[in-house]
């Protein structure tokens, strides 16, 4: 792999990205709230625009949501193609009363710039944008580049699947890169290359026809809550597995390498606790606390119902009782499967007197790429070109539904590589993004491009 | 004991129990609701004018609530006294369009009168006023009588044991009699001798300090429903045993006599599993379903909650759950020390990562009566005389925390002799009395008095 070109960004550099992303921030485009469809366009008109002024063939394209914007510059059909996912609606900005400045009118303090979307995801989108400039400063782009930026992603984003479906031909690539979260730590770059599926049940359980007394009833009639939770407790051991019967088959193992590097990231196991304010952090044995939230699968009870949730005491045995409980899932699993035999072992758990019922909500694919993939070893250089140090290699521990349908629809691999911090607080009041994240992220997407068209 | 003598109901006594029990049903005396207030009054002047008509010193009394008519004919000081508890207050008839005639405009179909009250308790309480004017035909009443008819055992009876305390003196007696209930089935008198107490408890389980996202957090942080589920199961063994160490030291056990008798009452399993329309009947091994029901105590969550509980899936690991959890306590068990015990044994069951608080809520004692008390064989007595057959002696699987106030206060046995039944609808709409249990109890309290009388 050859040497990345020198990149600095000037004064004027930094000034005029500034401008161009308040201009951008200035626009509520707040896509759950139908009465801004206007400034959804507008926002998405500012993009095409500057994408144009970039020489992209830029357009705007209608969906039967929010319009994407889609662009390209193809430099070279013999250099390989980066597809770049971006989003330009933000959240809500409720409540308005906790916000120190309007969310609005972006505002600089003590070098990080406060505004609804400045991290999430105008801001990082931006860099992407600047960092194509750039690099366009100096002559071509290194590589063939296609920008999609979406207006649907605080929403579902449940217009891009179709969108991607029937645009795949024009959106074919070699990788895809998404700059929409946070990394490791803030001094910590971070190239994210896996991120864990889902398996969503709803479980009911009816014991009798209607509620009974429990004066009347108590000690002979099925209590499905009690029932609920006994099911519930045997859906792990006691070192923390789960014991679903076929769930762990044909799992990645965590490998020396991922156990390796991140037992070296700057971790510590009370600081986190102390952060969530918990006690402890109970998980699966043998296996570390990142180890367990990126590459091991979880079971969760994420609500429970039943009788009576009121003030003071009603001596009821109710009819009826419910759970919701999602499983976290790595590769090696698939969502359908593990909805299946859940849906298979709940029932073998209930004890005599009640009926189980246990409904698929909702999944989603895990993903991984290989760690020796020649892209996510780009990422990583183009890091440690602006950081001046080796990047994190991580997984992530949540699902981003959007990321397992670029890589099953336009089948290419996904690199995650975020600006943003944890501290930025998107999607509360007072989000901001660091000015230095900013222009570093401009700084990394222009080192990216080159290494990206140097990968193989 | 000598002979009962016989009674008979003549066709014009009944026109004139029922004509005197419709002018009580007609008055709308719904303790719960405020502005009934003047018909409480009414239904506590109508009770003491007819006992007063009877001969018997009889006031309406007031109390920090709705007033109490208090009534005694003392015959002779060196016969026993009896006094009759009874409640003139009735539940709201909502919901009204449910109700086939209105709820205060008794009517009378298929030999049963509609009417809010009818059995619960105005028709019971009434037959005993009835009783005792039967006997009053042919002379004085064979041993001392009181009357304590309170207006708001409804809305929990709050006032009745400050009543009890001021007044014990008063209200001295050798036994108590209650008519407030159901008998064990329609051919089956029933003498009730015992009732189980309750232990209520609120267990709070606390994980992190606020909601986590369980894709951010799953795996690695504590899940407090997870760890509430996995509690409430080591609650009870897999025979249905209740695992709270101490919990059944010191409890009476049933007897070969009650064993015995209960096998004898026309039950069916799989009929009382279809009453309620259960897949199952479920409790404590090695005891049949009427002896759990009466005499074993229970374990039963009446409610429990935690995380997301709407529509679809939320992906959270909620910061706190809780539960509702009480114990049904049988003679020998105490609640404060039952409370106390699952107080401390729940904590030792939390998984690591998680804070239990058990809050006690509420209690009421268990009672018995030995069944070889004379005034219990003196009702079983009575109820023969009427029926031609022997009555059950049943127990009570609910707590009526009155009982245990009258045991506690005036320090006398308790004897709950039922005239109505399940099918009667108290609390219901359309609730009803049959005109045939409104005379047997009429004829059972005139027997009773005179049983009692004999008693020793």
């Amino acid at each position: 792999m050859s040497q990345l070109q020198n990149l600095s960004l000037t004064d004027a550099d930094q000034a005029s990205a500034n401008a161009e992303l308040f201009d951008l921030l200035r626009i509520p485009s707040v896509s759950a709230d139908p009465s801004h469809a206007p400034d959804m366009r507008r926002a998405a008109d500012f993009l095409q625009a500057k994408l144009a002024s970039l020489g992209f063939t830029a357009r705007v394209e209608a969906t039967a949501g929010h319009p994407v914007v889609y662009a390209e510059r193809l430099s070279d059909p013999a250099r390989p193609t980066v597809l770049i996912y971006g989003h330009y609606d933000v959240q809500p900005e409720a409540p308005l009363e906790e916000w120190l400045t309007p969310p609005f009118e972006p505002t600089v303090r003590e070098g990080r710039i406060y505004a609804r979307g400045s991290t999430d995801d105008k801001g990082q989108a931006y860099a992407h944008l600047r960092g194509a400039e750039l690099l366009l400063k100096s002559g071509e782009l290194p590589l063939n580049v296609k920008f999609l930026l979406e207006g649907e992603e605080e929403v579902g984003s449940k217009n891009l699947e179709p969108y991607l479906r029937e645009h795949a031909d024009q959106l074919k690539c070699d990788v895809i890169v998404i700059s929409d979260g946070s990394r490791f730590a803030p001094d910590v770059p971070t190239v994210t290359y896996g991120l864990r599926g889902l398996s969503y049940v709803e479980v009911h359980v009816q014991g009798a026809n209607r509620d009974l007394h429990s004066g009347s009833y108590g000690g002979s009639a099925p209590n499905p809550i009690n029932a609920l939770c006994q099911i519930i407790s045997q859906l792990k051991d006691d070192q923390g597995r789960i014991t679903i019967p076929g769930f762990y088959d044909g799992i990645d193992e965590i490998t020396q390498e991922e156990r390796d590097m991140w037992a070296g990231l700057p971790h510590d196991d009370a600081a986190f606790a102390g952060s969530i304010g918990a006690a402890g952090l109970p998980g699966e044995a043998g296996y570390t606390t990142l180890e367990r939230l990126w590459a091991r699968p979880t079971l969760d009870v994420n609500g429970i119902w039943g009788g009576y949730q009121g003030e003071g005491s009603k001596t009821v045995i109710a009819a009826k009782a419910g759970a919701k409980i999602s499983m976290r899932l790595v590769p090696g699993q698939d969502p359908e499967n593990i909805t299946r035999l859940i849906q298979a072992y709940i029932p073998t758990l209930a004890p005599d007197g009640v009926k189980v019922e246990v409904k698929g909500l909702h999944g989603g694919q895990p993903v991984k790429i290989d760690l020796d993939n020649p892209y996510v070893r780009a990422a990583g250089k183009a890091l440690e070109q602006v950081y001046g140090k080796a990047p994190a290699f991580t997984r992530g521990g949540g699902s981003i539904p959007i990321v397992a349908a670029f890589r099953d629809i336009l089948k290419v691999p996904v690199v995650l590589v975020d600006f943003g911090l944890n501290e930025d607080a998107p999607h509360s009041p007072n989000e901001s993004f660091a000015l230095v994240d900013y222009h570093n992220g401009i700084l990394t997407s222009a080192y990216l491009l080159q290494a990206l068209a140097q990968a193989e």
